[in-house]
């Protein structure tokens, strides 16, 4: 809350200044700030975007626009003045540099890599020579190396020649004459010992690293399990390639959930804030999932048209049909999601898919039994209510409805459960085969199974 | 790849070595590797687990136990002998040991209290004050402080005396004789000053903050934006409690998307890994959730008994039920979705609700144009192909789908996207506005949305 009300007053102080036109005055207000509450600024001041960027000191400006979105730092690189892009680009750390290259149109970025040095040209090329969604893409190649022979006042000497460039100081890297990885150690480490000990007299040689060519994801386990602020990356050969620190994995780790989020909901992966994505670009994400599920959900009316002699029969039938199909695809989405969720954090292995199946059919039949249940007493009661509504029958209705549910609740909790091992055995994303997916598959054989079961108990009475 | 090659041949080293039962080598062995790889031995041989964690040092101990699952932990504390339990939580660092503690039923945490040294059961009494969720429950007393009129050197002095136990000396914090916080320094700067140098000197008394009483989910927001290691937690008088590390908020992270995920699936959080969890306790998560929508969905049954006499007249209306109610619940679902997650990301507040609903007015009329059209040939196809299957009325049977498909999917697009906000705006979490419940809704609205249109259209003719 108090956060909330520093934030007004510093855009209301802001608005003063700026009103002033005074450069001098606006570059010293904005020096003076946190990164975190210029970027806020800039959220909320669109109007001013560039200008806050344009008037900062180059360091500064650099720091905000990194943390800024994608769409915003497009819109204040179309608007500022070539030599300032430059100098902005040219200030970015290698990492969100090509991050924010990455998200372009490739004739966008061959113009703007025109505008970076020579060294910092070679250095973005080669990091955009990875795949996207790869470690080597998140790496920056700023950290500071020494080697096995040096003692710690020279670290320190090396520290301060090259560590005002560096990334992260938190670690430091120990290297032979190769450029091989042999060691990782911790500041707190030359801290906390005599300063003519040798380097490799620290060495453990305990050294976990993370190669290039590996899946984002991979680091952010990596970094959950092992308590470290920066991780050194590594080539096939173990030649040090770069490092990537703790604070984008944060930035990887909340992309992810986004993108499996919206799967999960059916719907392609955005990619752009909800409020700034143009409405046919949000119309086109949303239109192709919705209309293949449409597609298979057709299939219902096909098979609806199939029963329509039952239905014509014992209308009583249809009544039930929305109760009994959503109660499948409720039963099958939570499921899913369950296992989806369990993959995704490494709790269940596909080699765990013989012990997820007997949990799932234990549950399913538990949870069929109690929704079964409560379907036959809803009819129970109902016909002691208002008798004329299920007639005769009404105990035969009542225990094909309390049968049909058992069985679909079953069945949707196990092809829940079993659609995303078998897309992730088959090397699909598991969460593709997302609720909505789920509730389709289980919506058109949920009718089968009603209609089978109504023609097994009912025929010689309703049917 | 590699990394599970190596795991498996790590497991096998270990099993060979553990049937030597040769205490010795088996602490040796396990004080060789690294903490997270013990980890993933601890998890693939639970045979093992206790003697794993007794036989290696203590300190390694803790670093390994606060990594596993707190299951795993909960069934290592049991079968440890008490004087090994107490000197493992005696060394583990508070943070974590007040997450495991409010795991626990709160008699055994008062049975392992007594276990703990005076000090470090002062400490962990007062975190667990702390609400559930909050962040004074993540962070640690360990850290290291100095004051304004230190020099560099004195500030080195400090660090070797107190760095040992500290979580963190990658920021060092600057406070006053009253223990206010006046800033915080990132060891670099110590490195690359003389030693002769203030720390006043150093400080720009630009301070990001944490109030110990905030949510969870604040601090992770706070470090993505602001690329620190660890933050100062700070109670309402500024006075410094304690730090929080990134690492413990990258839990905080995965285990906050697990929880939505569950969410939006249709379960209660299950708060422990699937395949871990008893099944009784699994099928009570699950129950309570499919017996709530199932309820809802009873709904269905009483709106289709409403039209029974419409159906008896025109069976082929019946035919249509599933295909709309689903249309309607998989817009409905998608536009939830969109907007829990633009809304827990911060992209959308309850202030852009107007900008919001006129954007899914748009794309509900899109999509359900879209969805409509097909319908609308899908029999127009049908009755070309078997034109006894809709009889004369087909044109007419062919409109009320499609513009019921229209009216569905604008419906559900509406109240998929309000439902979070309306939550939001109550104070509940909006993420129980789950898809599930969602699609409920808008299954018992389709179903009268349905019957209308086709009492409008139809009646004089089918009707």
């Amino acid at each position: 809350m108090s956060l909330e009300l520093e934030q007004q007053s510093l855009q209301e102080q802001f608005e003063a200044i700026i009103r002033t036109e005074d450069k001098l005055q606006i570059r010293e207000f904005l020096d003076d700030q946190n990164i975190s509450d210029v970027a806020a600024l800039v959220d909320e001041l669109p109007d001013y975007e560039s200008s806050i960027i344009a008037n900062m000191s180059v360091h500064r400006a650099a720091s905000v626009f990194k943390i800024l979105d994608h769409s915003v730092q497009r819109r204040i690189i179309k608007t500022l003045p070539p030599n300032t892009t430059a100098s902005l680009l040219n200030d970015l750390p290698a990492d969100d540099r090509t991050d924010f290259l990455e998200e372009l149109p490739s004739n966008v970025v061959r113009e703007l890599i025109k505008l970076l040095d020579p060294e910092e040209r070679r250095i973005t090329l080669s990091l955009l020579g990875y795949p996207e969604n790869s470690i080597g893409r998140l790496m920056t190649p700023d950290y500071v190396y020494v080697y096995p022979h040096n003692t710690i006042e020279e670290v320190f000497a090396t520290i301060r020649k090259y560590g005002k460039d560096s990334e992260t100081i938190n670690v430091i890297y120990v290297i032979n004459d190769k450029g091989e990885l042999l060691d990782d150690i911790r500041i707190r480490d030359f801290i906390l010992n005599p300063p003519d000990k040798k380097v490799s007299e620290l060495m453990d040689e305990r050294v976990i690293t993370l190669h290039a060519y590996d899946d984002q994801e991979t680091a952010s386990e990596v970094f959950k399990m092992n308590n470290r602020v920066a991780l050194p990356v590594v080539s096939n050969s173990n030649k040090l390639l770069g490092i990537v620190t703790v604070d984008d994995i944060l930035w990887v780790a909340s992309e992810e959930f986004s993108e499996d989020m919206q799967k999960m909901g059916g719907t392609a992966a955005l990619n752009e804030p909800y409020l700034e994505i143009p409405i046919m670009k949000l119309f086109k994400k949303r239109v192709v999932w919705l209309v293949v599920l449409f597609l298979g959900e057709l299939l219902t009316a096909t098979a609806m048209a199939y029963f329509e002699d039952e239905i014509k029969r014992a209308v009583v039938l249809a009544l039930f049909v929305p109760l009994i199909i959503s109660s499948g695809g409720n039963s099958g989405s939570q499921a899913s999601t369950l296992i989806i969720q369990a993959m995704a954090v490494g709790e269940i292995t596909l080699k765990d898919w013989w012990r997820v199946m007997r949990r799932e059919i234990i549950s399913g039949l538990l949870l069929g039994t109690v929704l079964g249940l409560i379907g036959f007493f809803r009819i129970f009661a109902w016909h002691s209510f208002a008798p004329e509504l299920y007639g005769q029958h009404w105990m035969a209705i009542g225990v094909t409805v309390g049968v049909t549910l058992l069985g679909v609740v079953l069945w949707g909790t196990l092809s829940g459960s079993m659609l995303p091992m078998i897309l992730k055995r088959l090397g699909a994303d598991p969460a593709v085969s997302s609720a909505p997916f789920v509730a389709t598959l289980v919506d058109v054989t949920g009718l089968i199974i009603y209609f089978s079961v109504a023609y097994m108990l009912l025929s010689g009475s309703l049917l």
